[in-house]
């Protein structure tokens, strides 16, 4: 989340174990052209997200839920809610074999009349709202991809083209070390006050943007680190540890200590 | 680890609990000048860290353990007897108390009439080595800081300096993130056939030269994402979730679905 609106990025790699890998994509918009837009994407178990994002579509095909939420905040509480419900639903029988109810969801998005704001709902259904200082939001495997995002993205200074790339390397750097997350990554910039979907993109594995994207970073990355200045050693003298032959002990002593 | 050699990093922060954060040494040698030179590094729990490595400088105080290994497949295999023989002090108590035994170590180094090598000792006390292809091996919280080093370190390209940097840009990575990680960072290079430390550094919070590097590395970044071609997201129509009225249902119907 930026001055300018929203970059929504997510891949689409699901799995029920390491043996049963599928695709399915992982964001889903909600559109009342000139009125409100959500985009919502999901990460944990696939069964909970499609029970959730399919009540909220009838919910939202009657008017009610998203469809009638007058704020960002109460937004986030409707989907809240019906992570609950379907809690109500599954999470015992999850439980009796020992699964958890794991479902995580990031909503962004904008309702006339109010700024755009970006929800984490949390699998107990509570929301945390994106600030100025804690401007991005992640589910997932979160960590391989946050030191690009800590780096490059400011509230206020951050262009959503440059947003936009940003996402992009730090799922690149999540795809390569995690074989659960995978492409093809959805990706969906919102401007703020657009109130519809204007800019939307699907970049599958050999996507010439993101390969030229990629190859690009890589090489950047090492020209960079070469041109940092050399780490001095010779200012520190090396301390390290030899023999102490006068502390030396017997087997048997030794094997007291055990 | 690369063709020249090996470089070892370790931050210094220890916790138990957010609550009780210290400040101490992970990094330990072990060195026979000309004979036998070992780095090793822990994480996990301190006290088992503790344990495992003063056992070992008893056993090498009087010539065995790592002071008489034959090769270090050898030496990996000492270090972990040595966490099994503190697992067996210390585990039952600690799994009574359902805290995990928690130690991992790396070691790097060389004996005289082979290569260097450099090993993860987990746990149980089993040993797994680097290779060529996978030559770097992270322990602790190792996600942040992995991608820079999957993109930048080659075992055979890389420089000594070149991966001392992206060590500490590893290292910076995650500092930033997990707070209970953190500086100082004891830094250790070791050259093929030195069979001695000569290169050994400890970097405080405010080392100019840490600071140099992070500053360099955030504008060199920047100056990279710029540079990157823009996406194009006018090749592609947007699709969006617009009401189906058609689909409507009544409250009484919705409540039927829960």
């Amino acid at each position: 989340m930026t001055r300018e609106g929203l970059v929504m990025a997510s891949d689409s790699r699901t799995n029920a174990g390491y043996d049963q890998i599928n695709v399915c994509r992982k964001m889903h918009t909600f559109v009342q052209e000139g009125e409100r837009v959500f985009v919502l994407m999901s990460s944990g178990n696939l069964s909970i997200a499609q029970s959730v994002i399919t009540m909220l579509r009838q919910q939202f095909d009657s008017g009610l839920g998203l469809a009638s939420a007058e704020t960002m905040y109460d937004a986030s509480r409707v989907i809240g809610e019906m992570v609950r419900r379907v809690a109500a639903i599954d999470a015992a029988a999850l439980k009796r074999d020992n699964m958890k109810f794991n479902i995580n969801i990031v909503v962004g998005g904008q309702i006339r009349g109010e700024s755009p704001a970006l929800y984490i709902i949390y699998p107990q259904g509570n929301p945390l709202r994106a600030t100025k200082d804690t401007c991005f939001l992640q589910i997932g495997d979160a960590k391989y991809g946050k030191p690009i995002l800590d780096r490059g993205i400011n509230f206020g200074k951050t262009s959503l083209q440059e947003a936009a790339k940003y996402a992009i390397l730090s799922m690149d750097a999540t795809i390569r070390s995690n074989v659960t997350v995978g492409p093809p990554i959805d990706m969906l910039i919102y401007r703020t006050n657009a109130l519809t979907v204007t800019d939307q993109r699907r970049f599958t594995e050999n996507d010439p943007c993101l390969t030229e994207i990629h190859g690009q970073w890589e090489q950047g990355l090492r020209s960079i680190v070469a041109e940092l200045p050399d780490i001095d050693f010779k200012s520190e003298k090396p301390s390290y540890y030899t023999p102490r032959p006068h502390r030396a002990r017997s087997q048997a002593e030794l094997d007291l200590t055990q």
